[in-house]
């Protein structure tokens, strides 16, 4: 048959039919995926003349089972949900005949062959926005240089003692920069994810919900080992990255949805630890942010759950199944929880845990199952203060993180079957470029100190309670960022968190005059659209560092996808099997 | 004696005696060197009061052949030049009387015993200023991504095949920011060497030439296996990078000393391949920077060197020992010499070689010595052009300097017993953080395109003879930088080179009004100090690619002084024998 439908294509291309109907397949040409991995297979055909109708090969064989849809004029679709691939490199064939002529179409697409790994748990952690130059900065604030003679005083416990090491660059179906949900979505299941969808292809329908899915890592152990599954996060608890690896939809602001996925989806995670209660809560309660009546304060207790909302109560908790809420929306901050400590700014959320209080929690509650887990551990707030360009909010909850991190490093060196891997979704384009000298006052650009002039920060001369460095000190960083909105500086850590920007209320923003008042602050032009009220992500490298069994996968440069693919490997998934 | 000693110290601390003389040790508490590296050992006394005199002992011994110098009134200095420490942890105890009492002090110093190691010839590529997100800007010029479905297109050929990879970190003996100077020598001697001197510590006189010295791996290699040197850089050849790899002052201004070392210093290159003929030239020629009439076109040809000025002669040039000077300064950048090709630019230099030209001619010269070689090839104006927030000619830099590696992996390959390095020496603080359309005009933040608006840069639609994309496409990256001085932005490549500042007449600086009067270009307020006229260093992380012999030597995180240690392993230095 490859011989006629090569012809027929070169015949179309000659008559140059600009009618002929537009097919789409997903997954996308050029998928990879692990053999068994569960998909939705789509073909979509626009543009159509009349009914139409198409042949679908999958390496050269009919595929059977694909359901059309009628979607409207024009339009034709065919999906066979929850397919897989046997291991090797095979060919869909899609053949479109209309009132036009005929199309055609296909996908290459590679299933990785099972294998074998020595990795049963797995202990993901994501700094949200934590690139290379975060990390770095993190690093010198913890560590630094001794000022006797400039040599380094050490590393962050995730920098420390590795196992591999890489840098990992990423991208979007869609674009070659990216957001949260759809970076988060390659580490998960392996795929490039359009912008702000979750575990989805693209399809021609407005429905968010019923995108062709994708098969995740954690979904894959649910169905293939009966794993456990914990999802921990200091932002709120629908937000994208732990959204990728419990929900599937095309829209990440879909949070009602997302949550219910937690509880009725193939990955049903065993530990839910986060902020955003809003999204768990009546539309009735107060503070709720879903349309509907459901409460999975309630119903998730019935699912056999026990519910935390406090530090106290995380730390007392026990069970197989835990739901922790501390926030109704993300959690504070490091520096408000830990040094600023303003009542107005923790308003009713006092207690709150720690990401090593919610690490360790989570890890004793998926440890009662005996066949492993994946736990992912998001150190959400990093992003959500890159954003703002209050990196010192952003950088200090990399400390945070970096003390959940040493525990796990501890935890996997008596738990031999343990995989640590230290990561982030995407980068922001901060960068340190010199000393500060606070003692000069704030907004004075004749304080930064460049070079020689830089000399050594001051940090840790005073810790916190938790042995991390007072953000306060008189020699700081000089951290700036490469994109920004319109704003105004000033250098220095504020005890009150304040937004860049303000609505000018005609669609722009202006820099926000509560920050420009302040004594010093300058006003900066930006570099973004007038329509940005703060930083974005970038396409700028991060780091993936990786302790414990199958650790020695990850080296080198890695696409993002790659990251799933090598967990597989570490922990020698065989998606094929179903327990 | 150490009992006597730490009594006399607690008596002093208890005293509190303010009068106590100030000590300082070179090198300094906490070096780390070879066994064999050889070093100059300085003790100062600063605030002496009368003659005083010392004892100085090394592991209790003590230490013969200082040579005491006196420097004025309350100074006193004792030397010992070319000394060395056998392998093991090592304390030099110092005791100072003089008529205000007793002081003391000591160092701890380190000597790696010798190794063995595979590698007999290194290429060292250090890309100035190319940090991370450098690179990966480069490699989405390069490569990128497939607009189909997201997927990487490949890698730089520095990023591809590795036998090792790590991130390196910078610091100064003086600052935890870093210059050109102090980076290069970290990597050539070990040390943490203070801003903008080169494999020297600092000292208590104002002759930049007379400081004391530590050995670097060029000189090593010469004097114990009579091993080639070989410099190649398309910066100036005095500039601080070669600098590190053939010489030592306390001031990386000292050029015309500078060149004369290479002539007659212990590293004593045979392969100079660079720009800056004008420190090479008497003070009476046409754009010599020298104060002398030292002639080292005619003088190095006495001393068996070939001679060549152009790329022409350049590719027929034989011998065994070659200068090459393509420019009187810097060579032209890429862009300019490959794509932009502007006669007015280019000037009298019609006809420069490229870097992986240089590269290949270093090799083959180098080649003929049998005791293997130690090659430095700088692509030195990366730094050259993000300095003045050229972006585009730093990124395009990066793809020359990749062709030249490219080279060497190949040669690597027939040659096994070949190490070859890529890093940097610092970082910029550069970030792509977007697309841009160009079809939108110039300085128009509105052409910015975030997130899923980035799409797919158009790099690649149309290549330049040496197969490296067009700079200059309808989508482009969007790149920033982090730290600035005031100037205008437009976003897009000119084709001839302008600063973004200039003098205001009274020691600041002031935008360029050729830029700012471009059409679309903006006012941008900077965050750096109003003295300062471009962008700056950061502290923020490098890449170090190996490959061949002994790559593996190279992973994790580095400081950068860790690189000369790993190199000498990876060649098996011995530093106690002298051939």
């Amino acid at each position: 048959m490859k011989p006629f439908l090569t012809l027929l294509t070169a015949t179309l291309a000659l008559s140059g039919l600009a009618s002929a109907a537009d097919l789409k397949i997903y997954p996308y040409d050029g998928a990879h995926v692990l053999a068994g991995q569960r998909f939705d297979l789509r073909v979509e055909a626009g543009s159509v003349k009349g009914a139409g109708d198409a042949t679908v090969t999958l390496d050269g064989q009919p595929v059977g089972n694909l359901v059309r849809s009628s979607a409207g004029d024009g339009k034709a679709e065919w999906t066979l949900r929850g397919t897989s691939l046997p291991s090797g490199n095979h060919t869909l064939q899609v053949t479109f005949k209309d009132d036009s002529g005929t199309s055609t179409a296909q996908a290459a697409w590679t299933a990785d062959a099972p294998t074998t790994g020595p990795a049963k748990k797995v202990i993901l952690f994501i700094g949200d926005g934590m690139g290379w130059n975060t990390v770095r900065a993190a690093e010198l604030i913890a560590k630094g240089y001794n000022p006797a003679n400039g040599m380094p005083r050490g590393r962050l416990a995730m920098e420390e003692g590795l196992g591999g090491m890489a840098t990992v660059t990423t991208s979007s179906y869609d674009s070659f920069l990216a957001d949260s949900a759809n970076t988060a979505s390659s580490i998960a299941s392996g795929q490039k994810i359009a912008v702000n969808a979750l575990n989805v292809y693209p399809d021609n329908t407005p429905d968010t919900l019923d995108n062709p899915r994708i098969e995740t890592i954690t979904e894959i152990l649910k169905r293939t080992r009966g794993a456990g599954v914990g999802l921990v996060t200091n932002a709120y608890g629908a937000d994208a990255t732990p959204a990728a690896f419990g929900a599937h939809t095309f829209k990440r602001g879909d949070y009602a949805a997302i949550v219910d996925q937690y509880f009725k989806g193939a990955a049903s995670p065993d530990v839910l630890l986060m902020g955003g209660s809003r999204d768990f809560i009546p539309q009735s309660a107060p503070g709720s942010r879903r349309k509907d009546n459901t409460d999975w304060i309630t119903d998730s207790q019935k699912l056999g759950f026990t519910l935390a909302t406090t530090r106290a109560e995380l730390n007392a908790a026990k069970g197989s199944k835990l739901l922790g809420l501390f926030n109704y929306d993300n959690l504070n901050y490091y520096l408000d929880r830990a040094q600023y400590q303003d009542p107005k700014v923790l308003g009713d959320f006092k207690d709150q845990p720690y990401l090593w209080e919610m690490t360790q929690k989570a890890v004793a509650t998926l440890d009662q199952n005996p066949n492993g887990y994946f736990l992912m551990v998001e150190g959400g707030l990093i992003d959500k203060a890159e954003h703002p360009l209050d990196w010192q909010r952003g950088v200090f909850d990399v400390l945070e993180l970096d003390k959940a991190v040493a525990w796990a490093k501890d935890y996997a060196r008596t738990h031999p079957d343990t995989l640590v891997l230290v990561t982030a979704d995407h980068a922001h384009s901060i960068s340190t470029f010199g000393g500060y000298d606070t003692t000069m006052g704030a907004g004075n650009r004749e304080a930064v100190g460049t070079y020689q002039d830089a000399k050594f920060p001051t940090y840790g001369d005073k810790l916190d309670a938790n042995g991390i460095p007072m953000v306060n000190t008189p020699r700081t960083l000089a951290v700036g960022f490469a994109a920004t909105p319109d704003y105004c500086e000033t250098f220095v850590s504020r005890s009150v968190f304040k937004d860049p920007s303000v609505s000018d209320g005609q669609g722009g923003y202006v820099p926000n005059p509560d920050i420009c008042g302040e004594t010093g602050a300058y006003f900066r032009i930006g570099n973004l659209p007038k329509s940005a009220n703060q930083g974005v992500h970038t396409a700028d490298p991060l780091p993936l560092f990786a302790f414990g069994a199958g650790a020695g996968n990850f080296m080198g440069l890695m696409d993002q996808t790659d990251i799933f693919f090598q967990i597989a490997r570490a922990m020698g998934v065989d998606a094929t099997k179903t327990k």
